[in-house]
């Protein structure tokens, strides 16, 4: 793969970093093909994922570089030893799989904790409606902890375009006013776990596309935060998923 | 109450701040002997909650001040017009409730988060064990969105501390090796959810003090954030908690 000028990341590039030993680990099994490169900083000699990473670069024909100017430049972290370089990708969703549906989520963090959750309980496919956060900010890969690899992930410019695309999915609209109550609920594959803006939530006008549905919570407080409210769904889904698709991926 | 020189916040100061108009609405309903003085910037006037603050201040007698210098210095965001100063303080847990016990926890925004949905999932008792994150640094406050107002907390230096004090509560231990399921484990009140260190988890050594229980996950992922783990076992506790006790608080 042809080599790139190493930047500071910002939106914009075509190529983004994964920071980390196990990220880089798991970024190079995984999209070995959209690998430009691994940067290393010298110290990193002391550790023994550096020879399993050269291993593995060895074998997909991966260039590595050791580089500490470079990698202090691009790394938010001075104890980041390996940086994995690759392009920015996305994936169809696999349309007989379970989804998971963020409109327009604000925030790295959440997003990247979401990723972490979907893997947990058996979710692959993640839609983006924009504007989203920008899901190849390292600091979202790094939230991950190399979960995004193992996705597949894809935006779409508004919610309309992918219930067009995916209108045999059931859209389960999480909201503050749901009608049903995530406990009762029953999931059939496939469906769509539907999750607002942080503070804004859903707007009304999605009503019409699903099932609105609430997280039992006490009234002691206005709402959960977003990462937990999808992590509980998503527990509490898989759990009540059929057991025969778990073992396909 | 005697008034305080303000400064930036730091970990050793006997006083914090809760920034925005309805933490600090959370704080003057929920401790008012704690409130030293109401801050507010002179564009705090263009919003309604100003008012609603200002009235609960003369019932409460709390001073008011307005002084934008002092806000900016003190808070992160230049669109923070509300802050009320208030004394660190420390509550006993109540012997009668299901406790959360975090040992060790270093995460700023996993530990306001993990308050955020306590109160949702109707757990009012923190424990926490040293070394813990700073519960009054207020990105955590801000964090728990006036939460941390609603709940008691308690800092002890070791879990056995902690164990002497509440021996009968039975406490679960959260740990990837668990043996018990959380979907399978029953719970009966009075009893205690444990969590470990964010990268560490819980000591080999405190095994001998309860059942150690793991979330059901995917074999696709090493571990859930702390945060994630947390929500959801307080989301599956409370719904397996005897309904009696619900309502006390």
């Amino acid at each position: 793969m042809r080599d790139v000028r190493i930047k500071k990341y910002f939106k914009k590039l075509p190529y983004t970093y994964a920071f980390g030993f196990h990220p880089t680990i798991e970024l190079i099994r995984t999209k070995p093909t959209k690998v430009v490169k691994v940067l290393f900083k010298n110290e990193a000699n002391r550790f023994k994922e550096t020879e399993q990473i050269r291993h593995l670069c060895r074998q997909k024909r991966i260039k590595v570089e050791f580089n500490n100017k470079l990698v202090d430049k691009i790394a938010h972290k001075s104890n980041t030893y390996a940086v994995g370089i690759f392009q920015k990708y996305e994936d169809q969703p696999d349309p007989t799989r379970n989804h998971i549906v963020l409109v327009n989520p604000s925030d790295f963090g959440n997003l990247g904790t979401i990723i972490r959750s979907m893997v947990a309980f058996n979710f692959f496919d993640l839609i983006l409606i924009k504007p989203a956060a920008d899901i190849f900010n390292p600091m979202v890969i790094s939230t991950t902890t190399g979960a995004l690899f193992k996705i597949r992930f894809k935006h779409y410019n508004n919610f309309v375009q992918y219930v067009d695309e995916y209108e045999y999915h059931k859209k389960f609209l999480f909201r503050l006013d749901g009608e049903s109550k995530l406990r009762k609920t029953k999931f059939k594959t496939p469906y769509s776990l539907v999750f607002g803006h942080e503070t804004k939530g859903l707007p009304n006008i999605l009503n019409q596309y699903g099932e609105k549905i609430v997280i039992d919570h006490s009234k002691h407080i206005d709402s959960l935060n977003i990462a937990m409210s999808a992590s509980i769904a998503m527990y509490e889904a898989d759990n009540k998923t059929e057991k025969i698709l778990r073992e396909k991926k």
